[in-house]
This record gives structure tokens, sequence and C-alpha cells, in this order.
């Protein structure tokens, strides 16, 4: 199978997936830097998504990888109510400066399963990174977004840094501002938009099914491998914030990477002493099935499970109570999780969340 | 000695190196994205350094490590003629979700240098961070640059992956266009700001000696340890292309990251056919006496190990001939390498560069 040699192979493959005209880049890739037309105020994040720290190769297909780098700084966007324009990537190409693969071997491939992605083919070849590109390709694709450039390096594992950078959306009233985590006082409802727990679902059965897991699990192998970044719902919802004047002001968001029970003390400023703590009801039977079905049969607890899963990439919020409704119009598969309350401690169904067996809240 | 144990540490440890507010950042650091203040135009690259592949903590002291990353990211900025205004950072951290490093026990330390940065600590440690962040806000407070924001990894090796971007500089007739490497023409003169050579004579006298050739050959380890940036140069080129009109437009800028023998022949597009290539006249005996030196004694060719070396750094262009009296006016440390020729292919004074040995260029 033919490999990727030199630097300038690696380029031709990008061109071929990414095209280097854009309305946001005056000047694109070739030179040291782009040249970009920017928006009087951009919302910019960068992320790390690196092999066996944030996927491996043995379950994730080389498409699978592409997306789920470039979807989950797409995520953050979206946490802002922003439009995505323009990205930079940072590549890390194992091993050699030849970009031949001594992985390769080691890692002969394995057919393609159904549903997620390309077929899993060894790293260093050209069909490996043309699937990768191609799976970023299609994503950027869907979110009008372009490559603007970066940087390619050989590297002892694979890796993939991405910058990330967005412009207002549009209203009658001119841009739209941008969201944020601050926000949330208390009597608001906290909801979200996006499922939760079955990421993390799928990470625990990949690891022990590898892709065989796709035949029992396929929602939850789909939610780790195939993130859906809330773009669309980040806009809508930075649209209503503003519609709603000075109490749409009061609404807080961001998106759920490290789970429930770590993220939502982020967002109420738990730690930081808001004195604001989460009070949930997230009865058993509203989890998604296949959270129930695994741990049924792994013997574990659904709702620690599915609050400690990182991962997710929902959008979670908090909203005055009375624009609850209006909001729950807005987003009708959005999901009202709880309230917000003063006091000295999570409640998770009437109980701290220490009494639920929570150690890691703390 | 203490080590950074949480995320949470690492926070306060970057947050007593960088302000987290500036004139650019309406929103700094804490939510999913920085909120920026952007001009009409932002120039934007990134670039990967990694241990192992871009450099070695044997040899590297902490403060290098954190000085260089942004150095190199900088020197984009610098190459297109325009003014950082803020990077985005990616970290990885060995190798450990604790932070603790094992690393540390087979990299004991080393006794700090005299010379360049802080003394090698052992990666993990407080005081290694502390380091390391340290020499990295000291450069980006040289050039006014912000810290928006960025992402955290535990990783097997130790990496820094640096987004930057900055706007244009301000003229009297408006902001400065962004130079590029468009541009070159038959007769133009090709000019370079800034030592070439002996950044590789630095990487392989620390090779071979580690920081003892700091002694030896104290320029060249400084060359490729801290690499100057060239963003006040950069910027008077690019008002200086502005002053001259039609004439000005046709001069070219890159900076020099591969070597000029491989690094002209991009600025000229002689692979992609331009027709264009460069005649350079650089007598031996104007070399970096280090260059000299160290080819003496390990018995290298000179001009090639300084036509060859990477990362100097140094900015290198081309301008129209009539332009050059005033271009080394306004620069007076700028040095004219020789001519563009049209021709079928690139001579080193008088002699095709294959001839001269040098089968790289090719």
């Amino acid at each position: 199978m033919p490999r990727l040699t030199s630097e300038s192979a690696f380029l031709e493959c990008i061109d071929r997936h990414f095209a280097n005209s854009h309305p946001h880049m005056e000047r694109g890739r070739g030179d040291d830097c782009a040249v970009l037309l920017c928006p009087e105020r951009m919302t910019m994040s960068s992320d790390l998504f690196l092999e066996g720290v944030h996927f491996r190769r043995s379950y994730f297909s080389p498409a699978d990888v592409g997306y789920k780098a470039l979807a989950v700084n797409l995520s953050d966007i979206a946490a802002m109510g922003g439009v995505p324009l323009g990205f930079s990537l940072g590549l890390m190409v194992p091993p050699s400066p030849e970009f031949a693969d001594a992985a390769a071997e080691e890692d002969p491939g394995q057919p393609a399963p159904a549903g997620c992605g390309a077929p899993v083919v060894p790293a260093g070849t050209e069909a490996y990174w043309d699937a990768f590109f191609g799976g970023m390709a299609e994503l950027a694709g869907e979110h009008g977004v372009a490559l603007t450039g970066g940087d390619l390096s050989r590297s002892p594992m694979m890796g993939v840094s991405i910058a990330i950078w967005g412009g207002p959306s549009d209203s009658e009233a001119g841009p739209v501002p941008f969201l944020g985590r601050q926000g949330a006082g208390v009597g608001d409802v906290i909801f979200i938009v996006g499922d939760f727990g079955l990421a993390r679902i799928g990470l625990l059965a990949l690891e022990t099914m590898g892709r065989d897991a796709e035949t029992l699990y396929p929602r939850a192998v789909r939610a780790h491998l195939r993130p859906v970044p809330r773009v669309q719902e980040g806009q809508a919802l930075a649209r209503f914030a503003l519609t709603h004047g000075a109490t749409g002001s009061r609404i807080s968001l961001m998106d759920l990477s490290d789970g429930l029970a770590r993220d939502l003390p982020r967002l109420l400023g738990s730690e930081a002493g808001s004195g604001l703590y989460a009070d949930l009801a997230i009865p058993e039977a509203t989890l998604a099935d296949e959270i129930a079905g695994y741990c049924l049969a792994n013997d574990l607890n659904p709702l620690e499970q599915a609050t400690l899963g990182g991962e997710d990439y929902a959008l979670v919020g908090t909203c005055p109570a009375a624009l609850a409704d209006a909001l729950q119009a807005l987003l009708p598969h959005a999901r009202r999780l709880g309230t917000v309350v003063k006091g000295n401690g999570h409640l998770l169904n009437g109980m701290p969340w220490e009494a639920c067996g929570f150690d890691h809240f703390a």
C-alpha cells in the first residue's frame, strides 16, 4: 500500500480534502501564515487529541480520529454560541521522518466494522491519512469551517492539536454576543442539550470489546467515536439570550467534556465560592437504554456512570426559571436536569452527591 | 521538591506568569473560549515543538523550552510583518495523570550552566513548570502578546503546540498590508536579516557535548536554544514595502526555519516551476566565527553546514535591486546574499549547488 513519504505528499493529501479558499481566508495555506478577514469579535479555543490519552487506534478508525479531533474543538465554539470560521492543525505523525510507520507492522489493520467511519488501516499509509483527512473534512464541510494552515511533525505517537475560532452569529439587532459560563443564579433551571453518559458507556464497551462493542451498544459507541458538536443549538441559545435582554444575559452555557459531576460545579462556580449548587432530578429510568443495559450486564451504577462520564459534548447551561418554557419551545430536545440552589453541596434525586457514592465529585 | 499534581495547580502556575487581561482580550482564560477584539485582518499560524523531535530536555532548560516554543511561532508573525496579538497553548505533560513524573527519576537534573535560561530541573516539579512558563512569559512580555487559553494533557513525552495570530502594524496610510512569499522577480536582491548557520552548529555541539558546548560555542548554542524572532524587522519591512508602492509590492519575505538550501527554493517558487533561482555569493570568510571554528575542529564544510542548517529564524527575502540600498539603510544589519536569476539551477559562489556537494538541495 503506498505510503506518504514526504511533507509535500502530505500537503497534497490535505489539499485534496480541504479547499484552500474561503470567504474568511484572504490568503490560505502555503505561506508562513494565513491572512484572515475577521469580524470585530472572535472566540478562540484549542484542544489536544492524543493517541493513548484521548483515543486508541485499535478501535478508532482514521476517519473517527480526524472527525473527533475537530468535533471536540467545534464543541467549544458551540458553547459560546459562535459561528465556527477557521482552524489551524498541528499533526503529529508517528514515528519517523519518512512517515513510513513501524507501528503499521505492529498494528496490521482490522476488518472495517459497519457504522462509524472508514476501515481501520495501518497508520503511515496514504489510505490511512486519506481516511483521516476525509473524516475531518466531512465535519469541516458540514460547519463551513476553513483549514487555514498548521504544522506537520514526526512524533513518537499520533496526535492532533487544533486551534479553532469563530465569529458571532448575526441578528437584526447586529452581531449576537457570545455566551459564557457566567450568569447562573439561585432558582435557575439547569438544562442539557444532547445526551450524557452514553460516551462513557461507549468508551467502557470499546475498551473491553473493541469494535465488536458496536453490535451491542451502537449508540454508545457512536457517542464516543463521533460526538455531535451542538453548534446550531449554541447559536440558537445565544440568539435566545439576546432576544430576552437583561433576563437573557443570565443564561450560562458550557460544553460537557468532563462529565456532569465535574463540569456542573465549574458552571456554577461552586468551588470558587459562589455558594451555588446543583439540585438534580435524574430518575434512573430516564437514562439512555444502553447505559442501563451496559450497567446491568457489568454490575455498575447507571447514575454514577452517567454523571461521571466525560466526553459527551452536550451543552449544559442554566436559564432563569421564567425563560425555561420558552427555551424548551425553542429546543424541544433540551432536557431539564434540575435547579440552581444556594446551599452547601450538590444534590442528586434529593441526596447529597457524596451519599450516592460519588466520591469523585469532591 | 513540590510537584504540580492537578490541573488547577497548573492553571495557577500559568496565572502567576501570564496576565489574564489584555487590550486584545475582551474575555480571557477560564471559559470554553476566549473572546478577542480583532482587527479586520489577522495573520495566523501554528507550530508544534516536541520533545525528542525539536528539543531534548538533556540540554534545553525548561525556560529554554518555554522560550523557543513561543519564539518559533512569533517568527512566523514576523515573516508576515505582523504585530503579534495572542496565542493559544496546548501543553503535553509527561507522563501521568498526576503530573508526577517517572522521567524525573531517569533525568535527575543537571547543574545549571551559566547563560541561557533557568537551571535544568526534573520535569513534573513545580520548579520545572515555573521555569518553563517563566521563559515563555518573558518573551511574551517583550512582544506584548496575550496567552488567551489552551489545553493541558498528559502525554508520553513533553510537547508544546502553539497557535499564534497578529494584526497589521499601523501607518499614516492605515493598516500596513502583510508581507508574503510572493513577489520575487529576476534581478531582485536576496537579503537576510539575522544569522544563518549558527543554530545548526549550536545543535551539533549540544548533541555531542551537552551544555558544555556553551563554553566553546556560546553564540551558536544561544542561536539554537534562544533564537530571536525578528518581529520589529518584519514590521519595518512591511512598512517599507507600503512606502514604496507598486515597487514595494515586489518585496517577498519568509522566516528561515529549514535552512537556506531548503527555504530559498520555496521563496522563489523554484520547484513550482517559476524558473527563478538563487545566485548566492557567500564567501566562507563572511560566515560567523563559530561556524568556521566548529567545522575546522570537526572536519566539516562550513558553507554546507551554514546553508543546510535549519532553525535560524532569520528573515530571508527579496527586493527589487532599485530598493536594495534603501532597505540596507533601513536595516543596517541586513545582509545581501545574492540575486534572483532566471535559469536552470541555483548557484553558490559561481558553482551549481549540487557541484558544491549539497545533494540535499534537490
